[in-house]
C-alpha cells in the first residue's frame, strides 16, 4: 500500500463521528478514501450530510503524528503490517460480520490468519485456578489437533489460551484491544512478543490507543469474527465473555462453555450460555466433533484427551473380575472375600451398572467404552 | 378392601408371565382380578391365549403364603394400605404412565400422595460429598417451598434427598425397590421408619421381595411417575438416575441437573442430560421458577437461597464505591490509594463490569440483581 492511501485509512478512521459502520457506508459511495477526500463537498453532503462532511474536509486532530507513528511502525519490522478492508490479505471471514473493522494492525505471521481451523477461547480475567488450567489443555490439545487459537491477550482465561497453544507450538491470534505498541496489560508483554513470533497480534485501533474500557468489548467481534467457534471457559454473570459469546451466536458462530460448580460464580455465565443453547463442552473432542462436520481438522486425533473417560478402575473386584465372564467360585477364589459379602458386593456393581449378570451364574464387567 | 379380593390381586401378581401391561390388559377386558379368575377357561383364552390362561387357572407357587403375610402386614399398623389400580386413593398421576403398577404397598401418611407440588431427586450412590451435600440443601430449600421430595432410599443423593426433607420437616416419599418389609439398604432402616413417620413408602412389590438388580430400575417410572419434575443431582454415565431421567422425559416430567465439574466422573451424567434437553439448574428457584407455571407452590419464597448470588463483595475498593456515582477525589480520599493505582484498578472494574463510569467522571458500581 502507497503511503498516501494508508494516511487517508488513518485519516478516516481518526475522524470524529465516523464510526466503523458509517465508514463502510461512505467507502461503498465513493470507493477507497483517498477518493473520498477527494470528492467535492456536494457530492459528500449528498451521502454524509453537512455536519459529518464538515468534519470529513477537516484534518482531525493527531493526524499527521499518527501517519509518522505508523511509517515509523511499519519500517521498524518487515511482519508489521495494516491491512485495509480492500486488501486481499484482509481475513475474509471478518468481512462477512456486521461493521468489520476498516483497519487491522497485524504483528507475526499473516499465514496464521489463513489458518482452516480457528477457535476462540475467552472468559474471566479472575478464573480459579483449575479454570486457568481447564483453558490451558484446551488449548493445548485443539492447537495440537490443528485449530489456531484465538483470545484476547486479557489475564486469566485469555493468558492461560494463548499460553496453552504456544505450548506445543501451536498457532494463537491474539486480538488487542489497544494500540499494538501499547500492549495491555503490560504484564503480558513477553507474552505477547512470543504470539508474535509463531502467531499474530491483531489491532484495529490506531496505534498509541492507550487502554479504554469501551474498546475492549468492542474488539470481541473480532475474537468471534475470526473463529468458527467460541469456547467461554469461566465467566461470571456480568463478564465480557459473555458479550464476545453473544456476538458470536449472531455471527453463526458455535458457542460452547465448560459446565462447573453451582457454587463457583466463575461458573455462572457458562451456565447461562449453555441455558441459552450453548453447547455443553467436556473435552476438546467434544468442540472438534462439532467443528468437524464444516472445517475438516488435520489432526484430528490428537485432542481427544482433556477431560476424557477411562477404563481404569480403583475397585478391587472389578479389577480381579475383568471383562470377561466369570462364576462366582472362581471370583471368590480371585478375591478371597467371603460369599455374603461377595454377593452383596456384586449386586452393588451391578444396580450400579459396572457389572453384567449373565446366564448360569456368570458375572461380567460392563464396557464403559 | 375385601380380604378376597385383594388375595385376587396378589394371586394376579403372583401369576408367572403376567407383567404390568398384561395385567392392565386382562383388567381391561375381566374387570377386577376376582372377575378374572372367576371367568370361563374359554373366555380367559380368547383374551389372553391358552397358555396364560392355564398360568391363570393355577394358583401360582407361594400365593396362600402371601396373602396370609400381607394380611397380617396390614393388621401391624393402621398406616399401612394396599392401593390397587381400582381404588380412589390409587395416586391418580401414575394411571398417566405407561403400565402402572397394579397394587402398590403404602406405609406411613396417605396425605403425602396427594401433595400438590411432588419433586423427585435422584443420583448416584457414590456422590462426592459436594453432590451429596447438594442433594440435601436442594431438598430442604424445595421442602421448604412445599414441595414433597420422592426419591428411591438408596444410598448416596437419594439418602440425602430424604434427609434434607425430614430435615425441616417436609413431606418425603421413598419408592422402593423391594417388599416393605425387607428394606434395602439395611443402613437406611432407621431413614425408613423417619420418612414413614411424616411421608410414605411405597413398592410395588409383594412383601418379602428381596433387593434384585432387574427391580430398581423398573421401580425408576414411579419415582418419575409420582413427581412434576426430576432432579438429578449427580450421576456417571451409565447411573440408574439416568433411566428415571429418560422415563421421566418419556412420562412429560420435566428434567433438571446440576452441572459439576469436566474432571468429575460424578457429573457426567448429569452433563449428558443437559446435553440431551434437561434444564441445567444452579438453585432451588431455578425448579420452583419452572414448574410455577404449573403447579402453585404454597411457600415458594423460601427456595431462594441454595446456589442464589450474592450483593456481597470481598472487593474493598467495590465495597467503598458503593451503588451512588461517586467521583475520583472522593473515591481516593475513601480508600487512600494513589491516583495511578485507583486508576488502573477502576479500569479492571468496569473491565469487568463492575462498575460503570458515568459523566462527569463519576463512577458507580454495577448492580448484579
Amino acid at each position: 500500500m502507497q503511503a498516501d492511501e494508508l494516511d487517508a485509512w488513518l485519516r478516516l478512521k481518526l475522524t470524529p463521528g465516523v464510526g466503523d459502520a458509517t465508514a463502510c457506508k461512505l467507502l461503498a459511495a465513493f470507493g477507497l478514501p483517498q477518493a473520498l477526500f477527494a470528492a467535492p463537498r456536494a457530492a459528500l453532503e449528498t451521502v454524509a450530510g453537512s455536519k459529518l462532511t464538515e468534519r470529513l474536509l477537516t484534518e482531525p486532530e493527531g493526524w499527521h503524528e499518527l501517519c509518522t507513528r505508523t511509517h515509523a511502525w511499519l519500517a521498524g519490522d518487515p511482519r508489521r503490517r495494516v491491512l485495509t478492508l480492500g486488501d486481499p490479505d484482509y481475513p475474509a471471514e471478518l468481512l462477512q460480520i456486521e461493521n468489520p473493522p476498516p483497519l487491522l494492525h497485524v504483528e507475526g505471521e499473516l499465514a496464521a490468519l489463513r489458518q482452516p481451523l480457528r477457535l476462540a477461547i475467552v472468559g474471566s480475567r479472575n478464573p480459579t485456578s483449575q479454570g486457568a488450567d481447564n483453558a490451558r489443555e484446551f488449548a493445548r490439545a485443539l492447537a495440537q489437533a490443528g485449530a489456531c487459537i484465538v483470545s484476547g491477550l486479557a489475564l486469566g482465561i485469555d493468558g492461560a489460551a494463548h499460553e496453552g497453544a504456544l505450548d506445543v507450538g501451536g498457532c494463537t491470534l491474539a486480538v488487542l484491544g489497544t494500540g499494538l505498541d501499547r500492549v495491555y496489560p503490560v504484564r503480558h508483554e513477553a507474552l505477547a512478543r512470543r504470539i508474535a513470533a509463531g502467531g499474530a497480534l491483531i489491532s484495529e485501533y490506531p496505534l498509541g490507543t492507550p487502554p479504554l474500557a469501551a474498546n475492549f468489548p468492542k474488539r470481541n467481534r473480532i475474537i468471534s469474527g475470526l473463529s468458527q467457534g467460541v469456547l467461554v471457559v469461566e465467566a461470571a454473570l456480568q463478564s465480557g465473555s459473555l458479550i464476545t459469546a453473544r456476538e458470536a451466536a449472531e455471527q453463526g458462530r458455535e458457542v460452547f462453555a465448560l459446565p462447573g460448580s453451582i457454587h463457583s460464580p466463575q461458573a455462572r455465565g457458562c451456565h447461562a450460555l449453555i441455558r441459552q443453547g450453548a453447547k455443553l463442552v467436556e473435552s476438546a473432542q467434544d468442540i472438534l466433533e462439532e467443528l468437524r462436520s464444516t472445517v475438516p481438522s488435520p489432526r484430528s486425533q490428537s485432542g481427544q484427551n482433556v477431560g476424557g473417560s477411562s477404563q481404569d478402575t480403583d475397585d478391587p473386584l472389578l479389577r480381579v473380575l475383568g471383562f470377561e465372564p466369570c462364576g462366582l467360585d472362581a471370583l471368590q477364589a480371585r478375591c478371597g472375600l467371603d460369599t455374603a459379602t461377595l454377593q452383596a458386593r456384586l449386586l452393588d456393581l451391578e444396580l450400579d451398572g459396572e457389572i453384567a449378570r449373565l446366564p448360569g451364574g456368570l458375572y461380567q464387567r460392563c464396557s464403559r467404552g
